[in-house]
């Protein structure tokens, strides 16, 4: 029977020949992540039903990233309980403070590959599509069953396919593409199925940029965001894992198979604006709105290719007086990589503060929040009120490029058409 | 008359030809400094005293470094009050988030000069003292009024002159002799005296090291903590401002003079153990404590000098597994200097965290909090309980040496003799 990606992980998951859209299914985790914020509620659920050792301690990995370094006694003691818990478990896969973002540090660290079925207490979760893999967020007393049993319950998703096609102009991305898309289809446009993203677009996509793809299937419902593997997706894995692993694909003709033509040749960098992710608009027909900050960073572009673009722009530059420009790598590795590369020092030299790798101001966590009637224009991924910091505040969506020509200007600026 | 160094300065700022110790004067303020910690308040306190405009613009300088970037709503709104006060009085000498600590950034932009009267609300402001200036921590009430008129009353201190002799071996810096001599004297062992440092050790020191025994000046009590200007504080100064300033210096048959003899050549490196100050051990003898957290910079050790000190240690090393080491440059000029040495890099390749300036752990702010039963080993200044984080953790203070030997080992740990 013909089945699409995630039918076909589920399907394996759950040692079937077959699934189907809708049927509800129990699949075997792969990888089962919790980071510093979601954790301490994991433990705790993971109490209420009288468990004392998780089912395999190789399966879990657990990042900090939401409040590094601590920013709160609290934060502290729970990076302290998280602490105890791994050495108690004997979990080895465990990135303390300085490691980075956790949607960063999974692929990078090669606990990501195609057909993985993962789960994480986060929503970006969804990240790992753009490796191949079936990954999704999940609650932390869903997780304290996966923590005890290694399987959690899923209906199968449907799937609606974009397959995206032409050449991006220079300066867009990505990031331009998945915002343009989600404000087609809607913040609910994709709910509970399964996004896939094809086309030659995507085939000519670095790694990097398919995350930011599978990173915002969410922003859109999606339960996950997937890619097919290929010759990109195994060079992004040599040398980083020695997991084995099955590449699948969709079947063109699996009957819950829905596909979207997307046609992004004449695209022009997008903006979302407040408060809502779909309200997308191209980047030029908002100019004139003012901002106080930038926020270049986050598990959706805070990659060496948003540094390097965000360099790219600022060099020789300076940042505009009054707007605080905040970049933040997404991970240790990025930082040195821009280290080596030099493109902190263009960052420091512009102006810029280059804060250690961290969710930073994408959650109004505890760097870099916005006040009353402030403008935050932001490479992450969601712009709700209230989002960065204060309700009164405007949070903006934009690729690194659009981010960082703004800090110069001091207002929303779409890069020139080359 | 013969006079100390406080003395004809407080005479000077008061319009007279002399000052005795004991007498209270009224002084003209060359510079008052307000963060954005202690900001608010001082605004607040100039509302209640119907005051609208400051008396002097120019010599206003309010620097943000305590909660930056914003790490809560109410940081976020008290960064945007003051700059709207910034704005409204016209105050050029501002320093939004990215710049560094405040005692830094004075001294660096040019705003201290030799025999400066220098008011800020932090009780570090004494650090200003390494340039010659008579400089101390004021309240926010206090402030409100030298905003309103420019003035302050002092009486005028008294002064322990700490004659301090003698080649520091390697190894052994400023932080190792401020120590040392606060844990001779004790805590209250200067109160409300102006200490001053002198003798060959101090002229042998850079500037950057002079500050660290001023800064800490207030750990015994004094009002400040002076070091007559030389040719190195003339080098300093060089470049970095176009104040006109004069130069005094302590009369040794000044009736309020009382001094103290230090001999530092056997000085070995010193070590503050909770929770006071003057809980003072050479750092062999506490070697059996592990420690769980490391913090170079601050006010007080986050200057180039520490972070060439930490990194030649940190070279090629790697931090202990389980150890925390947070690097936090003290200003952004510090910053791009360790970026263009090669510094940053060998703390990020040792495993460090290398976060944007700021105060940092140092008061249990908005980075890097220690949770209970953690032990902490800060280049900082006060190891009081619950200083950085939880009351139940433990806050040792260090020069950036000690702490770096210790984070490659994970106790406390002596740099070896030469």
């Amino acid at each position: 029977m013909s089945m699409t990606m995630s039918e076909k992980i589920l399907a394996k998951a759950s040692n079937q020949e077959k699934v189907e859209a809708g049927e509800i299914i129990m699949a075997d985790i792969d990888v089962a992540m919790i980071h510093d914020l979601t954790g301490p509620l994991t433990l705790q659920a993971l109490k209420d039903i009288n468990t004392d050792k998780v089912w395999d301690s190789e399966k879990i990995v657990i990042p900090f990233d939401h409040q590094v370094p601590a920013d709160t006694l609290v934060a502290a003691e729970n990076h302290q309980m998280l602490r105890e818990f791994v050495k108690e478990q004997g979990i080895d896969n465990f990135y303390d403070v300085y490691e980075g973002v956790c949607h960063q540090v999974l692929p990078e660290k090669g606990h990501v590959v195609p057909s993985d079925v993962i789960v994480g207490c986060d929503s970006h979760t969804c990240t790992y599509g753009a490796l191949g893999a079936f990954s999704t967020g999940i609650g932390s007393t869903d997780m304290s069953m996966v923590f005890a049993t290694g399987q959690l319950w899923f209906r199968v998703p449907e799937t609606i396919q974009f397959n995206i096609n032409g050449q991006l102009k220079e300066n867009v991305t990505s990031k331009d593409v998945i915002l343009n898309i989600i404000g087609q289809v809607g913040q609910d446009g994709v709910r509970y199925k399964a996004a896939e993203y094809t086309g030659d677009t995507i085939a000519n996509m670095d790694v990097d940029d398919r995350m930011v793809l599978s990173n915002m299937a969410i922003e859109m419902g999606a339960k996950t965001g997937l890619i097919e593997p290929d010759q990109k997706t195994e060079a992004y894995l040599k040398g980083r894992t020695n997991k084995p692993y099955t590449k699948v694909s969709t079947d063109a003709d699996a009957p819950s198979l829905e596909v979207i033509d997307i046609d992004v040749e004449d695209l022009e960098p997008q903006v979302a604006c407040p408060n809502y992710v779909d309200n997308v608009k191209p980047a030029s027909e908002v100019e004139d709105v003012e901002i106080d900050q930038i926020f270049i960073g986050s598990c959706t572009n805070g990659r060496i290719n948003d540094l390097r673009q965000a360099a790219s722009v600022l060099k020789g530059n300076t940042i505009k007086k009054g707007v605080r420009a905040l970049v933040i790598p997404a991970s240790r590795t990025i930082y040195q990589q821009a280290l080596d590369e030099g493109l902190i020092d263009i960052f420091v030299k512009a102006g810029a503060l280059v804060c250690n790798p961290c969710c930073g101001p994408c959650l109004g966590g505890h760097i870099g929040l916005i006040g009353d009637g402030e403008v935050s224009l932001s490479t992450s991924n969601r712009n709700f009120k209230g989002r960065q910091g204060s309700p009164e505040g405007s949070v903006y969506l934009s690729s690194a490029i659009v981010a960082a020509e703004s800090a110069i200007t001091g207002h929303i600026t779409a890069p020139e058409k080359k």
